[in-house]
């Protein structure tokens, strides 16, 4: 058995390149109690992973020097001596970029194949999905025949709220900053789509929101968000899942938007899907049921090889990949 | 009967001074089917109504320039064609200050003079009272050793939110403006009060929310609410009352908050007591109850006589009132 890692030697002061990474042989994993050895089989390059390559405190802990990069992983588990968990289980987790690991059991999640192909865990029915559902249905809380506003809207976890807003029966507008993007999302079902790039958002909402903004899910903050506020309608919700605008700047400041939630009683609630742990099961049935009527639909793209994941991280932000990013290492030994 | 009533004539520009007014004989009033002939007994005389004595759009609708002005009032019912009113009926709502009015009995409501003294229906055991209940108990939702902190701390809605905390056993810190006010808070119950015009506010605050903020009540906005977003703890809730340091600023400018809400899953909810109409009978027993068992005080300055509402008004921009400001001007026909 032979093992490799991808460290991170150098912290990127612009765009990341080679430089700043190492793939290096890396030690063979030891078993203990309560620990599983993985086998990885898919990685997901998010471009959340650029802000960790810096030094000091965002609002996620910072990768450590000449440590393995890790986030959203895929995994077979092929040596187990942790209790619910054999050889041919697979699992997600964070996962060090590492062809194999010994890792807590407890950080680790079983897939259930039955649901749906099993890169899906890394979206749809992953962080990703559950983020939207939670957001979506527990804070936003959409009727039939309300507006949904979503900026961000071609994200991953945009493009989810979108179709599960449409699932409700609520009209659904979208916010996107390029053509193709406002073209997948009409094609999801949006019922009016603004280009934030090309159209005076104030102006585009107005025409798109004749009836008022009863939910507003925020993944970007910043103008755009600026330009919801005064059209929020009595008792609006404002979900605030990112505020991706703000990240890279210091001291952000805008409107004070204190008034417009007096003015319409409109409720904004921060969360993060970690808040929701606990009905993880909920989640996963609902968006697997839509996901196999159909009602649901997802954009991956896979690059193949270990040593082709710092390219398709690197490639996030130069090229335009449609859908989630993943990297498929290996196949699972035990094909369903 | 010789009837009485004080219009605007003209619209303040700084200071509302006689001038602005007019005391005019007015029209006796008729009685029709579904209203009630009333004689006022007390009217509030209020800061919010400066603002209402401007041109143009603000929170609120403006006061017609030759009309009375109105606000929150207690009178006798002395004539009715309403169902469920009669003579010697003690009613609330939003008057015209005029001696006797002919007025839709659907927007008055009968006070029971059981609950507690009448004046009561303008401050503790009306919509001050309401206000404090429904945004702490509903939104707020103190629970017992947490931390809740309020802004205009010694107003009428913020002292009663320090006294209601207080009945929950949270531990409550009050933001005011004087030492006077901050002595007041203090005898209320509070268990830390900060006096923002002299202390430095964000330094203040850590020290006296040494495990963080999870109720904060929101009556100022602006600087003062700068300074708690960062001290929220893990599911905070923000009651947005108010956001006084705002309204008469165009554009007012200050930090973006959504990081806050999502590092913390913070909630913000505005509201207006209005929205909670069907509860108000709950809200009335608790206060009622609070009121009679001694947990809740109040303060009232009375002044008498129709003809010193507008110096009674006037006041209250440059005198130190303490408590709400009540003007009297009739004894009900048949006292308790």
């Amino acid at each position: 058995m032979k093992n490799r890692e991808i460290l991170l030697v150098k912290r990127p002061d612009g765009a990341p390149t080679n430089e700043h990474f190492s793939i290096k042989e890396a030690a063979i994993p030891e078993l203990s109690e309560g620990k599983v050895i993985t086998r990885l089989l898919y990685v997901s390059v998010d471009p959340y992973m650029r802000g960790r390559m810096n030094e000091g405190k965002s609002y996620i802990e910072p990768f450590q020097l000449n440590e393995p990069i890790e986030g959203g992983a895929i995994a077979e588990v092929i040596q187990s001596q942790a209790d619910g968990f054999q050889e041919g289980d697979i699992v997600t987790g964070s996962l060090p970029w590492r062809e194999y690991t010994s890792v807590n059991a407890d950080s680790l999640r079983k897939i259930d194949p039955a649901l749906g192909p099993i890169t899906t865990s890394l979206h749809i029915l992953g962080m990703t999905g559950l983020t939207a559902y939670f957001g979506l249905m527990d804070i936003g809380q959409p009727q039939e025949g309300e507006t949904v506003v979503v900026s961000g809207a071609a994200g991953a976890v945009g493009s989810t709220v979108v179709q599960l807003a449409t699932i409700v029966g609520a009209r659904v507008v979208g916010i996107a900053g390029s053509d193709e993007k406002v073209q997948l999302l009409q094609q999801l079902g949006a019922d009016a789509v603004i280009n934030y790039r090309t159209e005076d958002v104030s102006k585009a909402l107005a025409e798109a929101c004749p009836d008022g903004v009863d939910v507003y899910f925020d993944n970007v903050g910043g103008e755009i968000s600026d330009a919801i506020y005064p059209l929020l309608n009595k008792f609006a919700r404002i979900v605030q899942c990112g505020a991706i605008s703000s990240y890279n700047k210091k001291n952000d400041q805008g409107p004070r938007i204190q008034q417009y939630l007096i003015k319409s009683s409109a409720l904004i609630k921060g969360f993060t899907v970690g808040d929701y742990r606990e009905r993880y099961p909920e989640g996963f049935q609902h968006l697997s049921k839509w996901l196999q009527e159909g009602k649901l639909t997802y954009e991956e793209t896979i690059t193949e090889g270990f040593e082709n994941i710092l390219q398709a991280f690197f490639d996030l932000f130069t090229g335009e990949n449609v859908g989630k990013q993943l990297v498929k290492i290996n196949e699972p030994s035990h094909k369903e």
